[in-house]
């Protein structure tokens, strides 16, 4: 089977034109997700205010996008001997997702404290999983053994340039769906989803101004933004799963050249933000996703005279528990 | 202010074109909803299965189509003298709504037992809220004090000719958006919805069938088209709070001449259709929308061959209790 498109350069950053030819070998593959506007929520923050739905896209998050542009980037005597990766989450279900697609075989390091939840996605999807105990070094060792073993090729949640590109195709459609957005909001975990679309944002007339999104409890993003050095968190704390991961080498590259500001919120600022996208828009988002509305609502990023895109970047959680009930507002 | 259009005729059923006018009336004042669909959902059914989002409606439900239509409809004498209802939910807040954007005044009679949420919601939109005792009777009374008080119109939330027209365009936006359904889904309460929806498919070539769903502990509209006489039911049981009301007169003449079928679903089987909306589709319905859902779940209704529209009538709920956190599947 052929991608179609030569590879994406992987040593070097994307440009825009990268990300144009991922968003070429994703059409038909992901969805193009729609962009969605409250009043009620205009009204309240005093700016028009958009939002990327990326809980809408495959599997439930943007994730779809970097997993599947990587798979369909490799070439056939690479793509046959299949990919692989770590995760306890929504990378792990993308990717098996993608492979599914393109029809090769692939495994997935899963911590054995993984979710039942996540564990079945990645399970129907048809990759095979692989247990280790839950920690960094055991997920590192565990994909290590499964590359000597298949010859697979390691696909990153977030450190590969190919993933970048993939996941910068969400700012891509945004933009050229909306091009009066002048101000984008990403999360930021391992920062895949924000150096992707800063690239977009970048290349833009005017530029789109970029800000990161971050858990003050998991913080690494915006340290390393302030000091210029990237600085990783051993403990993150955060009920946004999502953004636990400290930030990839590669990352934190295109951040601090392209990224204009990193803000932090608290926990309940999160459980408040994902509440009221919930109660007005009808739509469900994971706490990760709630984070930008959260930075918004507390005047964290200046938005006068704005149009703000924020990326709602999924809505994978566990229904049977809901940070209102077990949290203090 | 006028209205721009002939009123409806308020004494006799509407026909399509009421419906037609009706639509006019509420370009620009409500959402022209979504059509979503799922392909896992697809998969799992075996048909291909459309939804209309009234849950993305104002105010949160497809009553805000009824009580508009019936507010604009009202000619400049009647409409300065306010409109005036009895509602524990939706329709209180999508009249208050509606009077509020033609600038009337609007009087909602509230059971003292109606939760706070709903409460607040009429109150949002500039409504008086009246209080009356949690019964029938008390609701009825305390309507036709205010009316002799202030000789507001009463706009009875399912009972009227002008609602029914009003919610028929919900089947008017989706069968012109989705031309290949031949077979419609909506559920029951007081029938406003369903009455509305099957003359605009009865009026379809070749028709396109319709179906009622309605909880079995509410299974009044069940009866009645069985029996061929308006059942109603001193004490429905069900979590599905939309369809508590028994059929009104003018809903069950219409639904006995125009609906094909009605069928019922239990409780557990409302709260896990709803939970598979929101895992898979990650939008918010209300357990009043997951009852067709439900019916198409368990194969209540033949859909061998057929495109299926479901009308996903809300998403207003206590977002603090979740069905599957206090009942068992």
């Amino acid at each position: 089977m052929n991608p179609g498109l030569a590879a994406v350069d992987r040593e070097a950053p994307p440009g825009l034109e990268a990300i144009h030819a991922a968003a070429a070998r994703l059409r038909d593959r992901i969805h193009h997700t729609p962009v969605l506007g409250s009043a009620s929520i205009d009204r309240d923050l005093g700016a028009r205010v958009l939002f990327k739905c990326e809980n809408f896209q495959r599997v439930g998050a943007f994730k779809a996008r970097g997993a599947t542009n990587a798979v369909f980037s490799l070439d056939d005597a690479e793509a046959r001997r299949g990919v692989a990766t770590h995760s306890s989450g929504n990378h792990g279900a993308a990717l098996a997702l993608a492979a599914a697609e393109r029809g090769i075989p692939c495994w997935v390091v899963v911590p054995d404290n993984a979710t039942g939840v996540k564990r079945d996605a990645i399970a129907r999807y048809g990759a095979q999983i692989v247990d280790c105990a839950p920690t960094m070094t055991a997920r590192e060792a565990g994909l290590a053994r499964v590359v000597a073993e298949t010859g697979a090729a390691v696909v990153h949640p977030f450190d590969d340039y190919r993933v970048i590109a993939g996941q910068g195709t969400a700012a891509l459609e945004m933009l050229d769906a909306e091009p009066d957005i002048d101000l984008l909001l990403c999360p930021v975990g391992g920062g895949g989803l924000i150096s992707g679309c800063a690239i977009v944002a970048a290349s833009r007339t005017p530029p789109v101004r970029v800000v990161g999104c971050e858990p003050a409890g998991a913080d690494d993003a915006r340290q390393s933004f302030l000091c210029g050095e990237r600085i990783t968190l051993d403990t993150p704390e955060t009920m946004a799963d999502g953004l636990r991961a400290s930030l990839g080498e590669r990352n934190f590259g295109i951040i601090r050249e392209l990224v204009d500001d990193i803000v932090t919120v608290e926990e309940a600022e999160i459980v408040s933000a994902m509440r009221l996208i919930w109660e007005r828009m009808k739509i469900l988002i994971e706490p990760s996703a709630a984070v930008p509305v959260a930075a918004l609502r507390k005047g964290a990023v200046d938005i006068r005279g704005r149009t703000v895109g924020v990326i709602l970047s999924g809505g994978n959680m566990d229904f049977d528990r809901l940070p209102w009930q077990s949290s203090r507002q």
